[in-house]
């Protein structure tokens, strides 16, 4: 499926619908391409006004560079739905003899990392976002300032999304330095994603921008 | 402009280019819809399991609430765009004269009173979506327990949005009774958004469900 063909209200009723795809780890990927929207919309109000002249370049890089996320994006949200389709497929495997039975499990713990690699992939894009996001509000358009908080607060459900969704497939992965490898990553990614969260609150509040 | 029936990647586009509008107001109604879609997922995961018999007629009526309120939701996306126009278009009326002063600040206020209804009404949308998912998550299907978590967390983002867009209205509001008003009702919205949000939140880690 799509997703970037599909219309809104087309979205929505497939999310909607009584089936496990597209779930939370689709729609987490397209909050994030409207979270990357509204950053680049932010860089474009700004780019051309004399007042932000001296920003001009980093601006049109944040364009650039929030084109290609909202590209990635879309693939993702893809990608999620064939990864959760691959670890329902996996189980689904016959389990009649030992052979079976290991082998069923080997494709099972190989398809759960593959899908836990896929809300990884969405949260580190999203740290790349609210980089740029805590960018626009500090240096960019003061009149879209509100944009740039919405961007933000949408890096953060986003994240929250991914990070429910890699969760939910840690709890049946069994390699356990694989276990510890991706927490700490987890860790990391978060520290960074609320570290930009809080000083664009800070920089609103501190000006009185809203 | 019926955001229901554009395609994602084209939403995202117009999002993104140099106009305020669809800005932060209109995302935030579409990321409210996704919510809603997500809770309502949950529900239709429930109804028909046997585990579950005893809250059947509870999650078909969520179904049915969620479908509504997406709907309503489509129509503030744009309801947002058409009152930030009009506040444009009284911004550029004609003040030449004590009596086109007099009458243009009067059309601004009137246009700024609607401008900040808007994301109140999405505000309350999103009250009762996370009333809604928190009734999925404790009594609805385990296994989607993600997406109800995910649902919860686009409402407060959703929340946030729309707080934003109240706020930067308000600034420039003059009747004082009026802006008490918004504020007040604001903080109870925010006071029982905020108090489901951490029940979801209370829910799943003391049942260690993700």
């Amino acid at each position: 499926m799509e997703v970037r063909e599909m219309k809104i209200k087309e979205f929505c009723d497939k999310v909607a619908e009584g089936t496990p795809t597209p779930g939370g780890g689709a729609v987490g990927a397209v909050v994030a391409g409207l979270s990357a929207s509204l950053t680049e919309m932010v860089a474009n109000l700004t780019i051309g006004k004399k007042k932000y002249q001296e920003w001009e370049s980093e601006m049109e890089r944040i364009v650039e560079d929030m084109e290609n996320i909202r590209e990635k994006l879309m693939d993702i949200a893809k990608k999620d739905m064939e990864a959760f389709n691959e670890v329902m497929m996996a189980y689904k495997l016959p389990k009649n003899t030992e052979d079976e039975k290991k082998e069923r499990e080997k494709k099972i713990q190989e398809a759960l990392i593959k899908a836990a690699d896929v809300p990884f992939e969405l949260a580190r894009i999203v740290r790349d976002i609210i980089k740029d996001a805590e960018v626009v509000t500090e240096f960019g358009n003061k009149n879209a300032v509100s944009d740039a908080l919405s961007s933000a607060e949408l890096c953060r459900a986003a994240f929250e999304i991914a990070k429910a969704n890699v969760l939910i497939n840690l709890k049946y992965i069994k390699d356990e330095s694989k276990k510890e490898y991706y927490k700490t990553e987890l860790e990391e990614l978060e520290n960074q994603i609320y570290g930009c969260w809080n000083r664009i609150k800070e920089l609103i509040r501190e000006n009185d921008w809203l």
